[in-house]
Parts: structure tokens; C-alpha cells; sequence
């Protein structure tokens, strides 16, 4: 028996998420379907974590356990030959039989990807969140800092969530402006239920003018959901990185 | 009577090019059919010139003519509430009557976008020409550069044209490497039929060794279509830019 390592990048536009569920198709139910195909084996494949109905990922890792005699670097060729072309497997590699995608993961990275223009965009429309108004995008960059830190970040938690410990890590929060598009990238030791589509959702209001970036500390300290901005769509959202080492994950946000 | 232009991004994909025809979907014509539903007018609209099937533009130029009362500057808001979001006018103004996209047309700028990637990318994957070969990118910069000037392009043209001067000037013909991504960026007075994915396919034989940098020049002076290489796919292909003016022209190439 192998463990084996995936890293994977999808376009989440077809997809209702990451989990397999009934009656909706998941990225994690047609990879699983293709290693069966691949090696007749009923595989379990164990993402780092879940991934909303119309988010991307072009880093998500999974792993799972198998006795075929494919070699463990061959699986990403052989499963590409399989999968549709929305979803990639990018690397393959054997792992400690105790690696374990979801629980080993020390942090993770996202993006929320957003074009500035009054007319959208034709162009890679299923990957930028379009916004009409002009923002204030120096407000939003000092909103964006103040989410650095330990901190319990229940505000930016949507209801549905059974989570009990809403204290997490950011260690690093930055608005980057590449006009007409701008990028929030976030690197954090976990995330809540729409955490970072919450914390997006609050810095358009920062930027519209309707909250103040110091109104951030304020949400965060009183814990409040409905003082937080809306959630953004979900297809700005990318997973980049799943980090499972602390060197791993220093080396990538200095 | 008044001339309206308008500046028209689009996700070439679902379509069989700008050009209207019999039995298949063009940008072209479902434009019109807007106008005709805004408007109550048949109108035509002039394109700068074709885009192929499944290639794409964020700067295609065309005018129309109409008696509508609709403020020139207001047709791309009232435009876009009713077209596709894969297609979204970016400009609308009145322009003089003797404007004509086509024929007023100084140069036009594209671009055509490639990823260098064993496995593929599942993200943009409509919008990138896949590459699983390792490139020599500097002999590829030194090919692009060799385009420049005034040639005889015959060699670049694919057959069923009936273009008689096959004369053109590039002024800027460029390789952008930002790994895993690359881009030619080329400006010219005019393209022939499928001449800028001949040179891209040209330029990628060149970056596999199968021909030199040099051998750009030799099939310019041949003008044997056999000698250049194969063309690359049109989903790579973007119309970024139509110049009306030299200094328009000049402005965006140096």
C-alpha cells in the first residue's frame, strides 16, 4: 500500500465544490472515478479541505491510498489522460503512509481575484469578480493589514458552520493593484466557513467608503457578523497553496 | 445619421469568428441583432477586420450607422444589458461619417498568449495554447525580432486567400517570457490571412531546435508557406488593439 500525493488546479466554474455530495457533481467524486478507472480500485481521495460551488484551485493537494503498480509520479499523466480538461493534476509523488492532505496542512494561501470596470469583462469573466464603482484602494490596503495576526475571526464566518474555535492566523493579508484588476492574497493557518469571501465582501465596503479600515478592528473585536461586509461570489476565489511545513510556508510569504 | 464607434472585448470560444455568416454564430451578428433590439434598426455593423473561430479580442473596433436618439456615449451600457457576457462593448462615441473601422485602420496590435506546462492548465485553459515541450525562449526572442520591417509575408499566409500584395510592415514584434507563461506581442499595418499563427507556430519550431532564428529570414526571402512552421491553434489568439492614428500607433509601440 502507497500513499499517494496530489496537487491539483481546477477551474471550479461547472462544479458544485470540492465535496462530493448527492445529485451535484464534485471535483473530488470525478478524480476519485478516474483513479478508479485508472487502477479498479473504490479510492477515498482527502483534500486539504473544501472548496465552494464555482471557486478555483490551482493548488489544492489530496491524497490517497492505493496498491497499484503505477509509479507514483506516473499518476498525474495517467489521471490527465482521464480527467476532463477543467481539472489537472499538476504532481504526483509517494508520501509517509501518515500524511494526511487535510490534517498535516500548517497553512494555505488564497487569492479573490477582482476587475475594476464599469462594463465587466468578456475575457476570463468565471475568474474575476466584477465592480462598477470606483473603490479607495489605499483604504482598502490599510483594511487588509489589520487582518494580520491571531485573532477570533467569528464575524467573518457565515451561519451553517459548526465550527467551535474560531480563532485563526493570518500571516498575511494584501491588496495588490495591478490596474484594472485587483488581487486580495491571503495566507492564514486556517480559514472559517466564507472567511475570505467575508473579509472581501468587507474590504469592497472599506473601499466604497461605507465602512472605515479601522471599522476592520472593530468587527473583528466585537465578533458580529452583521457589522462584516456581504460575502463575495465565489468565482474570484482560488486556492493557491496548501503549505505543510513551516519553512514551506515562511519561504512563501517573505 | 450619425457614425457610432464602438471598442468590443469578446471571448471567442462559443463563436465561429467575428465575420457573419450562414449557419453559424458570429460576434458580428449578434451584436447587430442587439443594435436592431435598441435601435428598431437592420443596421450592419464594420469591423476592423475577422477574428477567427475561437480566437479572441479585447480591442476589436466597428461602426454602425443610426438614426437612433440614444446618446453615442450611452449605446455600450444599453449594449451590454442585453448581450452575452462574452461579449461586452468597453467604448461607445460618435466618430465622423467617413469613419470606417476597416478601411481607417492605421495598425493593430495582438497578441497571442502561450503556457509551457507538462500538464496543462485547467484555469484560462481556453484562453492559453498548452506547450509540453521545453522551449529555447532566447532563440525564440531573436525569431520575433526578425519579423520586424517591411516584407514580403507570403510565406505567413494560409492558402484560400485572395489577397494580391502580400506586403506588410510590422513595427513591433516581441517574446514576453513571465514562466510558465509567454506571450508574442506584434504590431502591424495589416495581417494576412492567418499570419500571426504561422509566425507563432514558426517561432515554437524555432524554440524546439527543429529550425534556427535565422531561418525566420530565409523563409521570409523563400516565400514558401512549406518552410515556415505549422499554425498554432487559435484559442492562444487575441486582438488587443486597432490604431486610427500614427500617433496613436507610435504612443503604444515605443
Amino acid at each position: 500500500m502507497k500513499n499517494i500525493y496530489l496537487r491539483i488546479e481546477y477551474d471550479g466554474t461547472s462544479y458544485f465544490g470540492w465535496q462530493r455530495q448527492q445529485n451535484a457533481i464534485s471535483i473530488q467524486q470525478v478524480i476519485e472515478e478516474k483513479i478508479c478507472d485508472v487502477t479498479g480500485e473504490d479510492v477515498s481521495v482527502i483534500g486539504s479541505g473544501r472548496t465552494d460551488s464555482g471557486a478555483h484551485a490551482r493548488g489544492q493537494v489530496a491524497n490517497f491510498y492505493t496498491n497499484s503498480s503505477i509509479p507514483p509520479e506516473k499518476f498525474s499523466f495517467v489521471l490527465n489522460t482521464k480527467l476532463p480538461s477543467d481539472i489537472r493534476v499538476k504532481e504526483s509523488k509517494e508520501v509517509p503512509m501518515d500524511f494526511h492532505a487535510r490534517y498535516c496542512a500548517v497553512a494555505k494561501r488564497y487569492t479573490y481575484s477582482m476587475v475594476l470596470d464599469r462594463h465587466g469583462i468578456a475575457i476570463g469573466r468565471y475568474y474575476y469578480y466584477n465592480i462598477k464603482e470606483i473603490l479607495d484602494i489605499d483604504n482598502m490596503i490599510r483594511g487588509a493589514s489589520i487582518f494580520q495576526g491571531t485573532h477570533d475571526f467569528k464575524a467573518f464566518m457565515s451561519k451553517g458552520s459548526s465550527v467551535k474555535n474560531t480563532v485563526r492566523t493570518i500571516y498575511s493579508s494584501r491588496i495588490i493593484s495591478e490596474h484594472p484588476f485587483l488581487y486580495f492574497d491571503i495566507v492564514g493557518n486556517g480559514f472559517l466557513y466564507n472567511m475570505v469571501r467575508i473579509m472581501v465582501g468587507t474590504l469592497i465596503e472599506i473601499g466604497r467608503g461605507k465602512l472605515t479600515f479601522l471599522d476592520a478592528a472593530q468587527i473583528i473585536k466585537k465578533g458580529d457578523r452583521r457589522l462584516a461586509g456581504p460575502t463575495a461570489p465565489a468565482h474570484g476565489l482560488c486556492l493557491e497553496d496548501v503549505y505543510y511545513t513551516e519553512e514551506e510556508l515562511f519561504s512563501n510569504i517573505l
